[in-house]
């Protein structure tokens, strides 16, 4: 700790609406890192930045300094960009299993750390665990090794990685202090600056399902970290995209695993496609700076097409312990013991398919959690077969509930026709498009 | 802990500006009390509740958690008014040496729990301390003896009485959120509350060299604290009194309590004068609520004329244990080893005579302390022989320092050169009037 640092006046500086200096928050924060600063100073610093905003500059300190309390994933080796994607989250949001090994196949390496799920958004690491053997928790030398061979690899969050933002992050969980734009920024880009990237792509959802609903914070969000991304030297593009109604069919962690399957050959749910193939577009553009938009669009659509991405699927899980035969028949991810058809009471126009309540009756299903380390029931979930839009008559097929026992079906039956609100034939919907803006917007030449 | 209070809920609703339901805050609160609630958390809420505020029911409800968390004292059995003052705090502030004597003196009860001095500000404890064998550790049966037989008692505070208020104090001492009105105004009404009072006098210091320096901040400091009073039933009136230059001649323990019992004896400073009269008319007000103001000040007028007081005093010495004949040589507390004229290098108008360094400098002199607990010396300080407004001449006595070496007298002489700012003969001065607003209005019937 430097001697001219002093907590409370660290504190009552922002308390005031200050900007801190570089070399004192510094020293405050690795001070914390030391157990020099005790949580009680740390919680009231963070209600004080909630409150009162972090600007750019404090930002990197922040995130320097998470970076630096851990260790860095070196990559450098690999005869290629490395270009990671990373989603704030929604429902049925299975996108990085399918674009890990598309990126992969269009010559990007793709060292992918991803999170579990929590409240109601689902995680990558609980969908692929649904795979039988496949093991997120693989060591920094075999993940490197998988990316290297397979051109992915996706594990969970290392202790080595970031621990000041762990710590940080279990501080916010209890204080009130999450849902800060330049703390989440400062959390997320803090571990993917730590994956030894040339380039990332950030999904940014926006509308009810999301971590960030309104569409300002959310662009906010994504400003932040694509600011930090660049002042930190790596390229970073965001894109916002829809999260008002559940992304694609399958809500649920084997469904959904099955669906990413489905698209990795060529078939699934359109609008899952949709976002499949502008990440990757996107994730290509970053590893080759030159190449224009369609391009890069054509080229993934091919690589998509080529059912080259579903067998290297296949590897990366066979690569992780997993049963790579789940690529020939996913549906053998379908292991709930009871399912149920959902139909329509009455026709009409579906005027919303609101995602929320989706993810938080998958917490009383038994296939979500609310405290990290929780068992979760990888079989259940539902598939929605409504979208906004839809036109739909009397007993239409709204969507099939998959659940563990009885109650099961009839919460889960409830809770899709809750979710489901519709309106007379004709009535105006409105919905956001799937693929909202662009950080920095297309246009700029600062994007490469 | 209530089964419904999640405490980073409650920490939620607060940092959002909500009003906390008044159930779920105490529960917070008395969590925190039993231990169930952790301090990083209390921290976090008392950041939000600093800059979003507590109202008047939130507010209440601290107090009232304050106040039950400890005892309260049992007076009931005194054949009288018990009435008190608290002071905000201020420079050369001795009012409460002559104020308990001469409060009693008017047949009033004063059980006066009184503080140290901290950074700039001096404490009555200290001043008390400086008479040769007094003791203000008593025993709670002791001071109701005293406070029963002499009519006036002054101790220290007790671990008894408001706990809580302790334990938050020192929490906001290290989290940046100490100068909130309404933690401000709960800490110390909390404790007052406790003294089994029947009426209260506030005495809210404004200017540079208070607590609180802004008017308007004073002012709704002394307007909350009121409300609380009233609102748990005991009669309270504020009076906002000047801070802006220190009050009296005498600035240091010792040489202020020689000062107050020069007050005692009739003589001394007519700005202290002033005030004491001022507070003894209200508090004697607060004690008879039928008297007329200027009945009541004509009678404090009196009885400060008629030397009972100065006896009064000397019983309350002896009766904790300190040497009683102090009131007949007060001299006697100028232990200082060595002393200085500073003089005037030109001639003029004063026009600003700074309270605040004063008080830090008796830090530097010995006189004061950064951390509770420190031990001080009495001697030192300073006799400041100007006012604004006063012309004097070059050469003329600004003042004298008292200190224990050579070193000292330096610092003190500078010192009390740079808090003295001289204009030309003619400059306009302003100074606030030393008695200033009264909580409520004077006019108001509501006061008694």
């Amino acid at each position: 700790m430097l001697p001219s640092m002093i907590p409370a006046r660290i504190i009552e500086e922002k308390r005031d609406g200050r900007t801190l200096e570089p070399s004192a928050l510094a020293a405050f924060l690795e001070g914390y890192f030391r157990g020099e600063v005790p949580d009680y100073q740390m919680a009231a610093f963070l209600m004080a930045a909630y409150l009162r905003g972090l600007d750019d500059g404090e930002t990197d300190v922040l995130v320097r300094c998470m970076l630096e309390s851990g260790s860095t994933l070196d990559l450098s080796h690999l005869p290629g960009p490395r270009v990671d994607k990373h989603s704030t989250g929604g429902i049925g949001d299975k996108v990085s299993l399918v674009l890990a090994p598309l990126a992969a196949e269009l010559g990007l390496f793709v060292p992918m750390i991803a999170g579990r799920g929590l409240a109601h958004t689902g995680g990558t690491l609980d969908k692929l665990e649904a795979i039988p053997g496949f093991r997120t928790d693989l060591s920094v030398t075999r993940f490197k090794e998988v990316v290297r061979r397979v051109g992915c690899a996706i594990m969970g969050q290392t202790q080595e990685i970031a621990p000041l933002d762990r710590r940080l992050y279990a501080m916010r969980d209890v204080t009130g202090t999450v849902s800060s734009i330049p703390l989440i920024a400062a959390s997320i880009m803090s571990k993917k600056l730590a994956e030894g990237l040339t380039g990332l792509l950030l999904d940014v959802k926006v509308g009810s399902g999301a971590f960030m609903p309104e569409e300002e914070r959310a662009q906010e969000l994504a400003e932040k970290m694509v600011a930090i991304g660049r002042a930190r030297g790596l390229p970073t593009v965001a894109l916002l995209t829809a999260m008002d109604r559940p992304l694609g069919v399958a809500v649920g962690n084997g469904l959904e695993t099955e669906e990413a399957i489905e698209c990795l050959r060529g078939q699934g749910p359109a609008d899952l496609r949709e976002i499949v193939l502008a990440e990757a577009a996107e994730m290509l553009r970053l590893g080759n700076p030159g190449l224009a938009a369609p391009d890069a669009l054509r080229r993934a659509d091919a690589a998509l097409g080529s059912g080259e991405p579903l067998e290297r699927f296949r590897r990366l899980i066979e690569a992780q312990g997993g049963d790579g035969s789940i690529v020939d028949r996913p549906e053998r991810l379908r292991t709930a013991a009871v399912r149920a058809e959902v139909r329509a009471e009455a026709g009409g126009t579906v005027l919303e398919v609101a995602p929320r309540p989706l993810g938080e009756a998958m917490i009383a299903l038994g296939g979500g959690r609310t405290m990290m380390h929780q068992p979760i029931d990888p079989g259940v979930g539902f598939e929605v077969r409504v979208r906004p839009g839809d036109a739909i008559g009397r007993g239409g097929l709204l969507g099939v509930v998959h659940a563990k026992d009885e109650a099961g079906l009839q919460l889960g039956a409830a809770t899709l026709r809750s979710v489901v609100r519709m309106g007379a034939a004709g009535d105006v919907v409105v919905r956001r498009p799937l693929l909202g803006r662009r950080v920095p917007p297309t246009e700029s030449p600062a994007e490469s």
